[in-house]
């Protein structure tokens, strides 16, 4: 018997209770009750977005919420800047073309975050440029762009522009200031930080926004924000044992209360990324995320993620060029201390399998003075 | 306590077993044991959808699936005949023109079925009608269009024509040979006849459309057919859970077999029809289907449903105008002889306590009469 530790940036684990929550006899989704804990679910989503805006969920992955806020917003030919250092944020501007709309794409490469300036620079040289599209947290890279900057000079510049974050990897992880930081579109998966099985996208969408879809005409139909706004309990059938679930994730991160759960999740990267950093390994994301931690690997990173599932610890390599070149450490969600020590300890095991030389035990060793000194 | 029966046509009951292999710890979609998951899933489909071709499955309802047999297969401008007697009739002529393409729409009153005749006009008439639109069954009357004799026709005369079918309410219900009768494209929903909850859309594509698919350039991303097909395990993070659960849910209807599956909800459909009929009821239905059946009220049928919610079991209104006028009672799915009668006895009291001259007890007996005959 091999027991099986999940530590991949999503899916992530699930929690018991939420998991018996899904598991209760199906609920017909006209009901009094399923609309009510379908509007309750919005609600306790709002607080958790850290927003006043309107909350849309849809039966899809995340990625049905990014066409959403595409599709909807965009008319042919309309000018939008994407901003892309990974994978999915080159995603934004596959979609933005695919609705025949134009991207103009500010690439990095991959590691590297986001500057201001870049998008403040980019926005002056193409004045007619709709919506900005970013990640808050490039999960194939583990690096945390600094939307909060980007959304307040966005507001004080260019107050017209709708700015778009795909949070997929943030919300419920970091501390992420919806409306603080003019943020009109905001997207979520369910099975990251929510601690849900997949098959959830969940998006809070501005005034300012609502008022642009209005005046668009591109094509969709399942992905319809204003008509599910308007909409009593979801336009089609939703998914209804997963909106149970995700009624109680929130109210589970809302009971830990979002400072303790900010902290939670600092306290865990900073674990793994000094513990990292103790071995003489490093960091591969320029601005470290506090939902997953993106390490360079001094040998094929394949054979050590094969080693630690060996061990029972389940981690992810990097995506396209990155394969076999890091590994990546989730750290968000239904996660604790002790998942950081097993998943350190997993990774200084396969190393040493491996023949790297590295300061065996002082991975662990740091992690725990961390939570000693907390 | 009041015990609840839910017998509404979609969600329908989910077998415990299907509950509790969606309630194991979270799989990762990219591994080879999800994959094999993945892949065993959709040949289990081909053979529930009686087809040799390629399946596909996305994480949305149903909805997501008819949009995408219509943003894959028409571009701007095309002519498409959407078939329409009821509300998912019409959600065609909508979504053919959500996406620039113009729906030339046949329409029949609600509770009357599609005339292979009719369909032969309006494509003689419109010679470039490029791809024809109808549900198998119409969930909002219980009609059961002849999809057999309008594929057969389509194949004999209009060879070129794409067939597309929405099945939601038929595929693992209804004997429905998709390829026999020349069907393109055949849709279902997971929380139908596979006795699961809400968020899976099924799809089998034929050789035909995905070469028509290939010279069409509309806008989609999520929804993308082809690129569904060519995947392995999917484009996009599939809901795990849900997928683990169709795949017993398919093991468990071929393991019942098909001959047999089919048998029993024609028998079940028979005896509440019977039952009704016993009780002096009109069927709504012109042509009732084996899935789901509608009866005329001879009072306000919201009253009638909800004295049979006080009583346990849940059935449907009708929608739109038909709302206050039908009930819809479910026998598709998880449902066996011993839910019809209590569903039937549920109506008989319902009736007697509003008043209504029936002859009580004449419904259950009837049902019961065909259970002993079988």
């Amino acid at each position: 018997m091999i027991k099986k530790y999940l530590m991949t940036p999503g899916p992530t684990p699930v929690p018991e209770d939420i998991t018996l929550s899904m598991a209760q006899p199906i609920m017909h989704h006209r009901t009094k009750e399923f609309k009510s804990i379908f509007n309750e679910t919005k609600e306790l989503a709002k607080q958790v977005f850290q927003t006043k805006n309107d909350i849309v969920i849809f039966a899809s992955s995340g990625t049905g919420a990014m066409e959403a806020s595409v599709s909807n917003l965009l008319k042919e030919n309309d000018k939008a800047l994407t901003v892309s250092a990974g994978k999915f944020g080159e995603r934004w501007g596959q979609i933005v073309r695919a609705f025949g709309a134009e991207a103009i794409e500010l690439k990095y490469s991959y590691g590297d975050y986001a500057k201001p300036d870049d998008i403040d620079k980019a926005l002056k040289d193409n004045p007619d440029i709709k919506a900005v599209y970013i990640q808050a947290s490039e999960t194939s890279t583990g690096v945390f762009h600094p939307i909060d900057d980007i959304g307040l000079m966005l507001k004080e510049k260019y107050p017209d522009v709708i700015f778009v974050v795909d949070g997929i990897t943030a919300i419920g992880a970091v501390d992420v200031k919806t409306d603080d930081w003019n943020i009109d579109i905001m997207i979520t998966g369910s099975q990251k930080a929510l601690m849900l099985p997949p098959g959830l996208a969940v998006m809070s969408v501005s005034d300012k926004a609502k008022k642009t879809i209005e005046n668009v005409k591109n094509r969709y139909y399942y992905f319809d924000i204003l008509k599910e706004i308007a909409s009593d309990g979801g336009s089609y059938t939703p998914a209804v044992t997963l909106i149970e679930g995700l009624n109680l994730s929130f109210k589970k991160i809302l009971d830990e209360g979002l400072d303790n759960l900010f902290k939670r999740h600092t306290l865990l990267a900073k674990a793994t990324q000094e513990a990292a950093k103790a071995l003489g390994l490093k960091l591969f994301a320029k601005r470290p995320a506090n939902s997953l931690t993106s390490i360079e690997m001094p040998v094929d990173s394949t054979k050590v993620i094969n080693l630690m599932k060996d061990y029972g610890v389940h981690v992810s390599n990097g995506q396209g060029e990155l394969k076999g070149k890091i590994i990546r450490i989730a750290h968000l969600g239904y996660f604790d201390k002790p998942d950081m020590v097993m998943a350190v300890s997993g990774l200084e095991i396969a190393l040493k399998k491996l023949g790297v030389d590295i300061p065996f035990g002082e991975g662990v060793k740091k992690a725990m003075e961390i939570f000693v000194e907390e």
